[in-house]
């Protein structure tokens, strides 16, 4: 076995379970914190482990450019550079380099494109793509795809798909297995039930010790993500990992749980942490707003996060109006801790089969909006 | 008694000392980070303690203008604002407004200005500025005065000196007496020791807590600064602390201690943090350098903070190369506990006889500079 899953209850569709990898253990459902450059931004690894955070994400296409994927693997990993024991899922590179790199071109064997650090020449394919996640020892490897964009036209999805199916048997092959460490490939499609069909049927002939669902929170919206995933996750091996990429907003995961998903990552948390976005129960809190320059009382009373235990959402307020950088450290960290809290809950409702309460409770809670003011 | 400072052993005319304030003590020699906007930059305050740092200081001239002195009282105090339970000094706002500010006269009764932040109007005098550190509630307050320019004549250093005086004697009548607070006087007379000398008269004929001296590090260079002090803290009370304003270099802090004087801020650990400068005690190594790229050690074996702890000289290198704000998070905290390293070493030295031997070894082990490259 490479990475083990235990699936230990279900209700409905939704799944507690357990991953077990060669740096550890991770609950599921589980979100994935994104630590692109071998960071999750403005915050101590330990404080991400403190979240209750089990495993990092690490993005292949930055860490290739620098500090370089070569040099990495001489530096150890990059568990043993970013100082975090724990798992670490890294992405194939493909959709980072289609989103960010310069100059790209797409062939059979895979993309060739420019940096945009320096622009400095680069090709990736799925061999490489291995070869690199391989150099960055991480516990689980995406294999190399093409994230379809959207909108789509049925013949495009479908090209792009079954591109995408022939580097994942590439990647399967490049692949090298070891003890506690996994593949996993990535249903493509786009929003048409058929392709998305074949694709699970293609990557479960060639077999992967996980499933990831992609191409999707590109811009179809909620509905259109769940009626994929309806459509989907039902295919899809039970005794195997399933993974949604890139999602999302609390409700979208909540959702996507008791469609079957397990696990999740988003720069979500993390980049509205630098910008006074708070993620809170009662819906998303700008603390950049001057209602809460007079504010003595926390963010939220019930969190058990820093910012929410030691601090005043006046002080807060303050810090990013003077642009401290103690801001996005204590922000990141309350946000991290609520889509925690988030996953906590969903595993704490699935094993007492309440998921779908505790949907429903979580959607009216962030119907409310936020407590009114209170002025001193 | 406002505060309080017991004497404990002296080595030469060095001290160990304690001094005892409402919200705590502080063992002395000390080294007061430096909390501008009430958050010592990147830091957690729980950090901050953990460093060894035992009082931090606030500045006057950045919190009146924002969040504003009478918000931050509503809001219970810069203690409870900042999560710093221990001692805090704030300036008197005089420095700042001569640097930060725009159009700024100066009269005897004190300096109008404009907020560098919105051009907002404002008025400072030694009663004004006595009542913010009032509400800002700080353990130890500072009295109003103009920091000298340098370089200046001495016509115009007895002239600002004077001025400064006679603003003492008005801020000793406007401070509130609290027991645990106290306030301190600043001796001015830039680098002109008859001036220096009356500036202490005056001042311990009007009786204060504490004595800073004001107006060095502003240009002067280390000698002429030493020379300052040789002809100044000898007049100084012997029961009362002595604080160089703005001070300094670690070498700048132990010849200081040396010549009597009990407590320094400064912003170099925290700027520099910003900065990759870190400061070892084989001097500074600039961790932006490519020649820490493939280094795998830390940047000093023996220091016991986080960033030498559990991270390479590669990855703080590379943080850095990637503008995270996870690298100015460590090498700050790293700068401030070798900061604290040097007063806990002054500390221990001076309860030993030995600060001569511990500045001189100090001073040498910079002059060897930082270990040579290893390649990998």
């Amino acid at each position: 076995m490479t990475v083990n899953f235990d699936l230990i209850a279900t209700d409905g569709a939704a799944r507690l379970g357990r991953i077990t990898t060669a740096h550890g253990v991770i609950d599921t459902p589980a979100f994935m914190p994104v630590g692109t450059a071998g960071t999750v931004k403005a915050m101590m690894p330990e404080s991400v482990a403190a979240t209750g955070a089990q495993i990092v994400l690490g993005n292949t296409y930055h860490l290739m450019l620098r500090p370089g994927a070569e040099r990495m693997e001489r530096l150890g990993g990059l568990h043993k550079f970013m100082n975090w024991p724990g798992p670490i899922l890294t992405d194939s590179g493909g959709f980072q380099v289609m989103s960010l790199s310069k100059l790209r071109t797409i062939d059979e064997s895979g993309v060739t494109f420019q940096s945009h650090l320096d622009g400095s020449k680069h090709h990736l394919s799925p061999e490489r793509s291995m070869e690199i996640q391989h150099s960055l020892d991480a516990d689980i490897t995406m294999a190399f795809d093409e994230c379809t964009p959207f909108p789509a036209t049925h013949d495009q999805a479908k090209t792009s798909q079954e591109l995408s199916m022939r580097w994942a048997e590439r990647s399967k092959t490049a692949f090298v297995k070891r003890q506690g460490y996994g593949l996993f490939g990535i249903v493509q499609g786009g929003i048409y039930p058929d392709l998305r069909q074949q694709s699970v049927q293609a990557l479960t002939a060639i077999g992967f010790d996980g499933y990831a669902v992609g191409g999707l929170a590109v811009g179809e919206g909620q509905d259109m993500m769940f009626q994929v995933l309806d459509v989907t996750t039902p295919l899809l091996p039970q005794d195997r990992p399933r993974y949604l990429m890139g999602v999302g907003r609390p409700l979208d995961i909540i959702g996507a749980v008791l469609r079957g998903i397990d696990m999740f990552d988003c720069v979500m948390p993390t980049r509205s942490g630098r910008t006074a976005q708070a993620f809170t129960k009662r819906g998303t809190v700008n603390l950049r707003n001057a209602r809460h320059q007079d504010d003595l009382r926390p963010l939220d009373e019930e969190c058990g996060c820093p910012l929410c235990r030691n601090y005043s959402r006046a002080y807060i307020h303050h810090l990013f109006r003077s642009e401290e950088i103690l801001a996005p450290m204590l922000l990141t960290w309350h946000n991290l801790h609520y889509y925690q809290d988030i996953m906590r809950g969903l595993r704490s409702a699935i094993a007492a089969g309440k998921a779908q309460a505790f949907a429903q409770a979580a959607m009216e809670l962030e119907r409310v909006g936020d407590i009114p003011i209170l002025n001193l």
